[in-house]
């Protein structure tokens, strides 16, 4: 199934897509897409649902796919040639930091660029979406606790980032900076997430175009991984990194600026496309 | 006004501490002590309320004092004498990282220490609480923003946090590891959130004994600063950093082990005590 939320800000209606194309409301069957409605039992349920019945919406304003994220988890420097362009070398275990849940919008939703920011960044990368909440679980069970996939842009500072007193966080959790979506897709449709195309372009330019097939570390390693340290829990969101061709890495070093639009993608999982704006 | 949430996990009551010590349930009132119950026009409503005149709850246990926190920020190294002890030096601005929400428990709940963890450590900390959205704030209107003040207590596993390859957040989430309470006491009852008292001991032993007096980076500099990052919400709680005595600074250092009891408090703010018990 293709989920998604439709509708102005803190207005998203729960939906899914048909196999035409078509946007089917959900309300009358989960309150929103996240919690019990991303667990097994709740995808299930909607699994059930004859989808051509549900009554169509038009389509509108996409918001982010999931709701109720407590936990917006990134993975660093998980693709070896992304790590040799930034400087860095493949850490021994997953580098993990936390992007603010409230940097979190919709897929097409506008991106501000901070006040004093020289150095807004681009990275495409695959997200999981937690459906089941996972504590101590072993990479053979990992793939149990995740409802699916979606396209995560992890939008980033980097002078934030590096130069302004240590911790990632601080260039990675800006209003606006992370788009996710257009859809949670349950993981019964991804054959196999480790061999997923991502490719990401700037103002009609390819910056970016990999494969989770490069990822260091994959996502069921990811999950159990992170389970070691703390609970998982539905509606948590894990973004695992970017594959080469980010403007850090670029000789000489490329930014965006307000005007740029960004579009990106992961194969089965939907397209974003952001106008990038001076926050004022 | 000391407001605080009383019961068992997930079905705490919103209540607030008379002037004789009692706690009075404010669920007629409020469904929760987060969002809107904590703005400057929540407060004002409760102030407004005849504490004694509503009714008594028993005494059980103390939830976290406010629900429905998105971010839990935390400053790194913001007491020079705590930055010396652990062999940095003071940053040239905040430190900040993220605390997983997932951490956030009562101030007397039994706090785990993860599976394979050799170095849980303790960490007394100022709470600050936001009641309002704050982005781009001055430091001389940042306090406006606040909704008050808090016992927090940054427990960090020192290990995950600084040998397990890179980001402080890895240490510092582990479920149970953000006790935050008892009270969330609102800042007409604290004259100067900069010279607070700020104690912790262990086993009864005093480890930590200072003052936010020692602070590198105040309240209202630390509200202002992060808000140009980030914007923040109500219910977003920042640990605004920890005076000296931590264990990793002892030579030779110490860590908590199963069975060990903390408490911890700041004036005016109340106190925490936690049983350490070995995570299953």
């Amino acid at each position: 199934m293709k989920l998604m939320r439709v509708g102005e800000v803190g207005r998203e209606k729960p939906a899914m897509l048909d196999s035409d194309g078509k946007i089917r409301d959900l309300s009358a069957h989960v309150s929103d897409i996240g919690g019990e409605a991303i667990s097994p039992e709740g995808l299930s349920k909607l699994k059930a649902l004859d989808a051509k019945s549900l009554p169509e919406l038009a389509s509108g304003r996409i918001g982010a796919c999931v709701a109720g994220t407590g936990k917006f988890i990134c993975i660093g420097l998980n693709f070896s040639d992304h790590a040799a362009e930034t400087g860095a070398t493949v850490p021994p275990e997953p580098v993990i930091f936390m992007k603010a849940t409230s940097a979190i919008v919709g897929p097409n939703d506008n991106v501000l660029i901070p006040r004093g920011s020289e150095k807004t960044d681009w990275e495409v990368e695959l997200g999981v979406v937690i459906g089941k909440t996972a504590k101590y679980v072993s990479e053979a069970e990992a793939l149990d606790y995740v409802a699916g996939y979606c396209v995560s842009h992890d939008v980033s500072e980097r002078a934030f980032q590096t130069e302004r007193a240590g911790q990632w966080t601080k260039g990675k959790s800006c209003d606006t900076f992370g788009p996710i979506g257009p859809w949670l897709v349950t993981k019964d449709e991804i054959a196999d997430p480790q061999n997923l195309g991502m490719w990401l372009k700037v103002n009609g330019e390819t910056m970016q175009n990999g494969s989770s097939r490069t990822m260091v570390y994959g996502v069921a390693h990811v999950v159990s991984y992170l389970s070691q340290f703390m609970s998982l829990h539905p509606g948590d969101v894990i973004s695992t990194g970017t594959p080469p061709g980010v403007g850090m890495g670029m000789k000489p070093p490329r930014f965006l600026k307000a005007g740029d639009v960004v579009e990106l993608g992961i194969e089965g999982l939907g397209t974003q496309k952001q106008t990038f704006l001076a926050d004022r």
